[in-house]
């Protein structure tokens, strides 16, 4: 019989061990390049909420982005009162404070309008770090923002960062679970320029997931695996080409290596780490660069990624070698081309019922873990200011 | 907590003093320029039934747009016998009388067949006046378009008309709303071009809404107030501009004014007048224009405002300087300009609870009076042909 | 009272005489030109199910279009294995036998992996004939394509085929309701070029609908009836023009005429058969020319019909004639300008009640017989692989 739509129910996968659709609550996410916040507020989506970001003097807020006067959304607004950290809605003048969503006038009623006192809208915990704008969604007091960023963002001593963005057409899980060493690398990326003269990524191996020492996430080595079979009734796989019989280096040689320079320099045990909320940390052994690719939720259906490249600070000549080996072929042959072909297959997913089998041992562990371990509410504490910046 | 969608019911507020998403029944509403009803059967939506619109030898006739035979839009087709006031089906010539939606014939089963007798779509009273073709859409027979139309726009031989249509992405009672004097005027029009070299608008006044003397809308006359104010922690608003030291004149000074010639001309005692079903009469103490401006639902989130420019007659060369006044000043400063300033900002509007305040005295007051006042289906009558020309 | 939306129920007309609003399972269907499926898989929505069209080494092959272990689309993937009939899913390799849907290998598990046993996915019974690729959509074992395909489709000796196909955004049986000689044509078509020198097809004819002697399908010959009539109140219909006075030849003189040529070449006692699941043929008396209408449900709002114009083998001259009469003319004549009068009325169709009168005895019988005699599920077999080639 053919499927029918009655049996897919597409968050099934995820409702059994407490992914939810939206996101993970309560965590810091990167949401928008900091230079794309000009004097003219903006409106965002993220985790389906709809919320108005604005800068007043350099400084950032982040509120609801409907005022609860007569329904206008407040990025239709403007900041009438530079220096003092409000946003006036564009309908009759009511003036929110950015730091606690609190209402300091409504202009058309006249100062001290009674009014004032018992108005407030929902505020957001924001703040800029690494040329990226975080936001803080969730049911609780914002934690401090260090808690929720790797290092090499954080440290603005020591790394510098350049991020790529890109909206994918898909619910954010799909992007997770594709981080989790579920083999797809080997069968996806075969062919990508940046691997092309490396050898084929293993495959069928013994996945061993484990929890990372810190808790913030899992790490999913594997062991054995084989690079190349013989499949009954269809021949070889991967078929051998010219370019394979290289000497192996680089990633493929690598991805089992734990340098000593890497743990020195990152203080990062594991060069591959997916965490919390939903994010990857790709580290190279030679700990001058590492990818931090974040997935963040916009809606149901969209998922912006931010590629955050962190570089070593190594002074100004290897800075500028860096940014311009970004610019030239790192950001089209990784951000571009790799994760395209990444971007392309998860956008032709149909979610719903899977069979996951031993190479999803991976994807299994992650979901559960995630479910189990994401930050919940602090029940006793009340919303207020968070202590982002 | 955050706004989360299960708090909102966007149609909440009004639906508790009974005013509907789909506009009043029972009125007469403008839908459409006159002279853009030609040769061919024009397909309209206007309070969410589907309606043709067809011209025969200069007579205009509306009738459902659905053929009750097989389901085909009349609007596919055409006045197959000029003269008769009947349009034809598309599909196999089924030809109903405009005049009140009986089948004359079903071509293709010859003269006099059966099912003529049988068969009648629902007829909509329809006139023209001022340019514009005026429809009633109801559950009774029609009242007499003088009831519903404002003088001048029905006297045709003391006043002129020219009409600017727009279509707004909103409910239409967000645009009548914003005719109730609710002191959005001050705030949003502040910089407007049409007001720049008049003091800034009044805010923070004392309303006293009340129901005009014909029963047939209200006016919201406020008093004293204020046009600049000092805001603990904002400073002072609005700025001061070296536009504002002007001598008071026009809008500004006039808002309360009710000259004794616009008594005589108009027999209109007050210049701003928000009516039944939805529009306002926005009149100019000196009496020689008058702008009407009519929202029409066209579905729950789509409304055309018709802009009825009205001028007196005083002979033809008055006529024409009144014409290229409209054509080049009035038009772009007024239709386009200052009603965009409130089109940019209800299209901004998310329906759903509010929180009302002193300022919106006349937006509740004006709720209660529609609901309560609108016109009541005769119930004793049974709908025939509506008495509109 | 206006219409209101309660009262229509779309689907109504259909489902009281089982007619189903996405098509006739168990019946081979035309989905697409072959030389349009090249080295790269193709999705395809048919009866509102998405399937995969893929061809190896010239043999064509259908497939459910979802991965059942991670949910890809499985047209998103490629024949990774070229002469194994097979197609690899994008994401992880996971790679399935065109023929009957089951899993030859899990690539990136390896060899021999235990998954692979258990897993399927549905399999369509799929073949080319005439250029076209040929489809059973249904619950049961495929039937031979010929039991489906008229003769001068499927005897390749005899005759040759050219198609063109469009797409109708309208529900399927609004297609082949017209096609029950409900009398439209002689209104819709009356001046179309292709007629414009033949006489007034015929209408208020007696209508005499008949199955078939195959019982595939019905015939509705008509007697009687009028070309012109005088109707009161409108006037004569239609119009007299000076070419109406030609003499009748072609279609409007030949409708009921069964030419002992054409018996005897085509087998074709009746020169309009209107056939289940929904096709028409329409003969010509000369038997040189047959046109094929398939209506083929795609969902619920869009058709594929295709034309399928079958033309008598007569050697390559007379070959060489047809294939430029049909491109230089009878293409533009017929299927775009003649169906494209229906098309432009079947798609200004709103479903929902009818009124069914003398003309639609055809319409009323055709949905009655379609309903009561297609093809039902062979309830005791199980579904497996069709015999389609």
């Amino acid at each position: 019989m053919a499927v029918t739509t009655a049996t897919i129910q597409p968050d099934a996968p995820y409702e059994r061990v407490g992914v939810p659709t939206l996101g993970f609550r309560n965590y810091w996410y990167p949401v928008l390049a900091a230079r794309r916040l000009g004097r003219r507020p903006r409106a965002i989506t993220i985790m389906g909420e709809q919320i108005v970001l604005f800068r007043d003097r350099g400084k950032i807020h982040a509120l609801e982005d409907r005022c609860p006067h007569r329904g206008v959304r407040l990025s239709a607004g403007a900041c009438k009162f530079p220096g003092s950290g409000t946003i006036s809605c564009a309908y009759h003048g009511w003036t929110f404070r950015g730091a606690d969503g609190s209402l300091a006038a409504a202009l058309m009623e006249g100062p001290n309008a009674p009014i004032v006192r018992k108005i407030r809208v929902q505020p957001y915990a924001v703040t800029e770090r690494a040329g990226l704008i975080w936001l803080f969604v969730g049911d609780m007091d914002a934690v401090p923002l260090e808690d929720d960023l790797p290092d090499w963002i954080h440290d603005r001593d020591r790394f510098f960062q350049i991020t790529y963005a890109v909206d994918y057409r898909c619910n954010w899980r799909a992007i997770v679970d594709n981080w989790t060493n579920d083999h797809h690398a080997a069968f996806v990326h075969g062919y990508s320029p940046e691997l092309i003269f490396q050898p084929h990524l293993p495959f069928a191996q013994t996945l061993e997931p484990q929890v990372l020492a810190d808790g913030g996430g899992m790490k999913f080595p594997g062991r054995d695996g084989m690079r190349s079979a013989e499949f009954p009734e269809l021949g070889r796989y991967p078929r051998r080409t010219w370019h394979r019989f290289m000497k192996p280096t680089g990633r493929g040689a690598s991805r089992d290596l734990l340098s000593e320079k890497a743990r020195d320099i990152y203080k990062m045990k594991d060069p591959y780490q997916t965490r919390l909320p939903g994010l990857i940390l790709i580290g190279r052994p030679h700990g001058e660069y590492t990818l931090v690719q974040w997935a963040v939720p916009l809606d149901a259906g969209t998922t912006r990624l931010f590629n955050i490249n962190c570089f070593r600070r190594h002074g100004w000549l290897r800075g500028l070698y860096d940014r311009m080996h970004y610019a030239l072929w790192r950001r089209w042959v990784h951000d571009v081309v790799f994760s395209g072909q990444d971007k392309r297959i998860l956008e032709q997913l149909i979610p719903g019922e899977e069979r996951l089998s031993r190479t999803d041992i991976g994807v299994i562990a992650w979901r559960k873990f995630a479910g189990g371990n994401a930050r919940k509410r602090d029940e006793g504490a009340t919303r207020l200011r968070a202590a982002g910046d």
